[in-house]
């Protein structure tokens, strides 16, 4: 069966698809900001590769949140609920990891989503 | 193709379904507890949500293991192991995080399952 | 459908294989080693796993990898660069967490990858 890769470099591609799953990771945009900002920025990024890999922020099945400092979580969450349409979240992890691989990123999330 | 979801929130449901795979996460139901208490409590509520997805513990594909100290290594591990039917033993990453989202927690996985 | 384990213990299997989807986690064969060490060993694992599960290097879907210092991600890249197929960059999220199950690993990583 056919994978697509979207903007794949050397060390990632933006998403892969594969019978209709799609596998896509975010980080913001830029290192500075708070996590209300960082989160903005990683969940506009997201959409657009979603939407190029034909599916959505509706469509989202699985997704793992790695925090630096759980005292983001609250800022996160608002975030994160504001964005997901009704009705439409998906299974979820959230931990706080050590770092992440830019010292200045505050959130990374990695998704499963279906096609639509 | 159909995308199921099970009891969402605003935040997470507790799994989606699509196209025979269930993704699912669980916690212990309390944060009090050992690491024994945690794991049994977390499993059985996993149990349940995989019954009600239509897969269950000996269709896992792929879990993820989040301990807050490594220490509980062997205490998952005893409870996990007669968990799982024999033979059944998914994929399986572990990994010792800073801290889960409530204080207590020692422990949260998230799962990738077949359907039945 | 039909499920397939890879040499499954009581604890994990090397990998499973449902529907195209291959999942497999893999870890250094040593403790001992540094990352460029490491990071070999484990490639050259993950590649044995992913031939007998029908797939390969060049059809990974997503990879998670866990350093436990930051400070290796140079060294891990180096080696997952040039291991990869050009153009066969899987979606990708690099995290440091606080150990991994054994205290000389440096590296773990789990994929999901799709049969050719």
């Amino acid at each position: 069966m056919t994978l697509t890769r979207l903007n794949p470099t050397a060390r990632y591609a933006d998403a892969t698809v594969f019978n209709g799953l799609v596998h896509a990771v975010e980080v913001p945009a830029e290192e500075s900001g708070d996590i209300t900002a960082q989160t903005i920025s990683l969940l506009g990024l997201l959409e657009q590769t979603l939407e190029k890999a034909g599916s959505g922020r509706e469509r989202l099945l699985m997704a793992t949140i790695y925090l630096v400092d759980m005292a983001d979580y609250d800022g996160m969450n608002a975030v994160w609920e504001a964005w997901l349409p009704a009705g439409a979240a998906p299974s979820r992890a959230c931990v706080q990891v050590a770092r992440l691989a830019k010292p200045g990123w505050r959130v990374e999330m990695a998704v499963t989503a279906a096609q639509r």
